[in-house]
């Protein structure tokens, strides 16, 4: 009979995880903006040094994510479960990786002509960011679970729409573009923006499954 | 030393997560029987109505994996560890996204000519479900460890099988379909469905690793 | 508030599982050894010999992880976690399946004509099996921490590597061939390779979680 241990509570003062985890979502509401002024911009080296600063943001999240595995391995008292700060830690760090890996394919692959659905999806991935940044902020003080769940419920639903776009996007692309090659092109774009809310989502169900077992 | 919890033990009488679990199984079965159907139907029409209905079960899967959250989140004592009817959940519906997701493809990228590898893949996924249904069932008895092995390793074998036609069903599109879009469009379609088989795999070790930890 | 378990530590004599890992580490080196030698072998029936070599060594994987399963069926104490010891050796096991499934697409897409990015990741994969290996090795005595850190570190960096000769590549594929298809099938191939060091990365991982949780 495996049961809650009611033992297990949160630490409402840690000084240490929260800020690094508030500065990693902090971050990815950075690469969400700065993704969607990219795709908004038509001069092309503009755009370029916009995609630099994405890739700099990147790498911010990896420092972070880096100081917070010093910091688990040289703390014994932690807010929650260790393989939680861990989980929580790589999904933030996929949602930086995809945003930055859809900025570095159209850079890399010269898609300058900046579709619909890639403008919406940009849309899309700024305001899932944005949720993940109101749950984590939230974190710190499990009084208000309900704000969590409501950001994840949020998020669920911001993924769906970004399934909607990429599949009618993809679609279409099947249907009216006739050269192959910008076809494959535009389609691993459309599937970086929609994996980022798919890791998005990822950060909720962490979340979520810490609340099942510290709420 | 980490030594197996004695007093970890299953709750046989549980109400609430057995039954939910079963019914996601039991739609798991239906889904693979619509999907047998849609490729053996050969009115388009016909078959889009199939797919709308794999699209009903897929929202109803949604629904169970909501409503087994809901319990975790009010039920203080469980079957088995909470994450691990959390990994389940998630798990079983990865498989309900991805034969919709092949169902999906097929109608939004308009493949209408079915193969015989969509249709041999069709057989193996709906082969899948039966014995995620078959290990799902007996999970509330474990007296039959043996029950659920074996059907853990019958889904790993189905799925060795889809990984071989899928192989050779691209590389055959490779060799003879000079179309790359239409190339495309197969392979997609070809590599949905046999995720949907690597979905089940990942049902089988969740299980397999509830085991493990309570057996 | 969630605190490491001080009782916690490692089984030092352990002869079970340790050998195990062991026996799936040194096989991926050489499937690593064995992806470099049928890249740079020109004659294409000695190269096939070596693609179905490295299969053999994928099924010595697949038994080695059967083993280490049963062992943990078996025995009441284990070194560490045992879901843990459950998700290393998925984790190494994935490794096997993308360094043959690379060599499989090279096979039956009949890629024969070696790129030099396809040359430069397989490098890339035997020097990161070589890693693997080195700190599965520093498992057994977790007095060398520092070393499956650095592994870890050095495994991180290695996957970095080939993030980008994959991008690149994959950028140049767009830039230069006109041919659809045939860039379908290299992309194929270098995404293979390179999901392989991200696999190892996985690995690196669990590595780095087990010593958050036991360290």
């Amino acid at each position: 009979m495996a049961s809650k241990n009611i033992f297990q509570f949160f630490v409402p003062k840690d000084k240490k995880f929260f800020p690094l985890f508030e500065q990693v979502s902090s971050n990815l509401i950075e690469m969400g903006k700065l993704l969607k002024e990219a795709v908004n911009q038509n001069d092309i080296a503009e755009r370029k040094k916009i995609f630099r600063t994405i890739e700099d943001y990147e790498h911010k999240c990896d420092d972070l994510s880096h100081q917070i595995h010093l910091e688990l391995s040289k703390n014994f008292i932690t807010p929650f479960d260790r393989e939680d700060i861990y989980s929580l830690t790589s999904s933030l760090d996929d949602v930086a990786d995809f945003i930055h890996g859809a900025s570095n394919r159209m850079d890399l692959y010269k898609v300058h002509k900046i579709s619909q659905p890639i403008m919406d999806l940009a849309d899309l991935i700024l305001e899932a960011t944005i949720e993940v940044n109101n749950a984590i902020h939230e974190l710190r003080n499990l009084q208000n679970i309900r704000q969590i769940t409501d950001a994840c419920v949020r998020i669920n639903s911001i993924e769906n729409k970004a399934d909607y776009i990429f599949d009618n996007a993809v679609a279409n692309l099947f249907e009216f573009e006739t050269n192959a090659i910008e076809l494959i092109k535009y389609k691993e774009v459309l599937s970086a923006m929609e994996t980022a809310t798919d890791r998005c989502e990822d950060v909720a169900n962490v979340l979520e499954s810490i609340l099942v077992k510290n709420a």
